[in-house]
């Protein structure tokens, strides 16, 4: 009778666990508690008390890594440039009207779901409103299911400084782009661009980040760094979000909304393609990297 | 022993509770049940069963207020007239092919994220689906925190006479533009605008609504009250959706898909600025309402 | 004293009954499961162990039918051809840039919302999650409340031979779509079009199929089947996802990104009213079928 008792209460008491072990604001959260879950997709709370799902990532140096956002490109042709499709760019067409286009990086839509992360663009509450010490970046073939991200990924590398704790009491990618927005126009001299931060390698090398750029550009890239809010010098007036493994402002990803040296580079990916689509000649990335999703993670 | 049992069935039934308290259909439904929560995210289920997340203000007036949706501008100057992000008027540019637009205001199309409500248009499922009274009205600086919407509404007023009631069975808006919709060219008489309903204020006064609108406009004003489905005159076209703390037609949000006047007047909030953005001259209302998101709430 | 304990015992496994009942990843498995829940909105969760909502059809032939998908028209005049809203062919324009438009049928991206699926374009993750036999359509006016697509639904038809079971572990419209791309300028002979699958009907027949559409297009249908990837012949480069009812190429949905014939083809339905909007005359369906969201269910 005793034992049947303790059985319930037990019952009891674990029904409540399921119900709330997920109720954490971060993958890192969840990997703190008791029943640190496997990667996967896991239900997080935001500070607001509203549930989304998140992709966690918990093998990668102890774990705790949550995916809050993905860059897609959907169409990179005459008939692309800062349209449908390019939220972390401008869907409104390259124009000097809309300097900072969707201006995604640097406030608190939402759009996508975790399942298509690789499908299409993808930015989740935790974007905002996790507070961040690090930043991951794994660049996964288009259309990879979620379940084969980790091994589909040919380069997988992260911060490991804590550079988000200078961004304010909630460090991310928001309070980063509040303080160096991407926008038309601001360049004034070298010094104007955000911050470039150094990069540990989890799969791959420097020399594999360099390989995928065109022969043109690759003078101009310092790889093992993270570039923030790159802009484009003297008079052509654009601004790019994110350079993927390298500093300076070649091949970065998520223009402003106006570049007035071209509509060509006007797009979530659209500098990467100005010597042809995937040609990984003159100033072009390779196949490989054009087809890209980039997922980006916090810690 | 027996105290275990009785400790056992009421942590068993409490967790049923947990469960099942949310599951209620509005706002003012959680308001009347025996767990009022406090003002926040809640989730709330349709009537066909399917689970949604809400904001809550549980406070004016004893609380019981549902957010259905959010008029948010993305983009106002020439690149943007009723273009991508622009689903409350039209997103098919300012065209006689479609005069009534995305047709959103009498639809159960859905977008947008609670907790993004006030950096991108919000609609959800109790738009159509609650059967409501009354409507409350805060306009609330872009981009502002879910948690500091109250207390950044520079304006909140509502309505106090049940005026839904007379829009059948499932009184809303969804059924008021059912009986007022949002076309271009439906003008033929003065007697052709929707119900303009009168509000009380719980932050501001009708003084505060005048002052944001341009000095050319003001004479038309009439101030303290919603107007719905308010029309151009004579041979102009235009039909906007609501005219927020205002009687008659100028400087209303939501337009119809096409306005024979002007393309300029073409968007969610584009006529508000007919003599340029936020000047607060001529026609045009001041930057602290052109940089506003209205947050509508039933009740 | 004994009885209480196994009133809360059967208390605490009805409540882990009721939270996992609907932790299966199809209607069908819902209908498998012990409690076989009735139509209407039910909890699924993908391979990812992600959950999503989906509306069950549970009566059909035993039921155990997910809605996966609806085709919604929301333009379809001179300012709507692969425009906004348009996911299921493109929203780039009619251009030969995008020749596979969105990609919709073929990717991994989501949109919509159940509740509101006659109102807006729609798809799950079960359209590329789930495992399955048999495809079955709806055709259901625009605009009608979840609750009323079964009797509203005007025809109601499904295939009867696990065709899928073809297109490998994971049978369904993604694995189909990525053997028979929707895709301008693939056509090389008559024999490129995509299967054509008989169908059963559970309400309507073949002769109210062909009675929606225009005599010009009547002579070249053969309804009762489902054509998948239907090709414009010789030098005209479109292509098209799904005819509904019927084989061959005329009035289909879906289009490519690009044909070459007119932009006037390019579109959710674009190609059914090429003789005026609902005309039913010439080449035109009539206003019952272009006013007409088409939902897709799995089994």
């Amino acid at each position: 009778m005793n034992k049947i008792v303790v059985f319930v209460l037990m019952l009891t008491v674990l029904s409540w666990k399921f119900l709330l072990t997920d109720a954490e604001s971060s993958c890192l959260e969840l990997a703190s508690g008791i029943f640190s879950p496997k990667s996967g997709v896991h239900t997080l709370v935001d500070s607001d008390g509203a549930p989304y799902l998140a992709y966690c990532d918990m093998d990668t140096d102890s774990g705790g890594w949550t995916l809050i956002a993905s860059i897609h490109e959907n169409n990179i042709h005459e008939n692309g440039y800062c349209t449908q499709g390019d939220p972390w760019s401008s869907q409104q067409g390259n124009s000097p009207y809309s300097p900072d286009g969707d201006n995604s990086w640097a406030n608190m839509n939402t759009f996508g779901n975790v399942v298509s992360a690789t499908s299409d663009d993808y930015k989740n509450p935790g974007y905002f409103d996790i507070d961040a010490g690090d930043l991951m970046i794994w660049p996964v073939p288009n259309e990879t299911p979620l379940k084969n991200w980790k091994n589909s990924a040919y380069l997988r590398y992260r911060t490991d400084n804590k550079f988000f704790d200078a961004y304010g009491d909630k460090g991310n990618l928001y309070s980063l782009y509040k303080v160096f927005p991407v926008v038309s126009g601001v360049y004034s001299g070298p010094g104007d661009n955000g911050p470039s931060v150094p990069v540990v390698f989890d799969e791959g090398t420097v020399d594999d980040v360099v390989q995928h750029f065109g022969p043109t550009v690759q003078p101009y890239l310092t790889p093992g760094f993270i570039q923030f809010r790159a802009l484009k010098q003297s008079s052509q007036e654009g601004a790019f979000a994110l350079c993927p493994g390298i500093k300076l402002e070649t091949a970065c990803i998520g223009s402003s909304g106006y570049t007035s040296f071209s509509s060509e580079q006007c797009g979530d990916f659209a500098v990467m393609a100005t010597s042809g689509y995937g040609t990984g000649t003159g100033w072009s990335v390779d196949k490989q990297m054009i087809e890209t999703t980039f997922l980006l993670f916090y810690r």
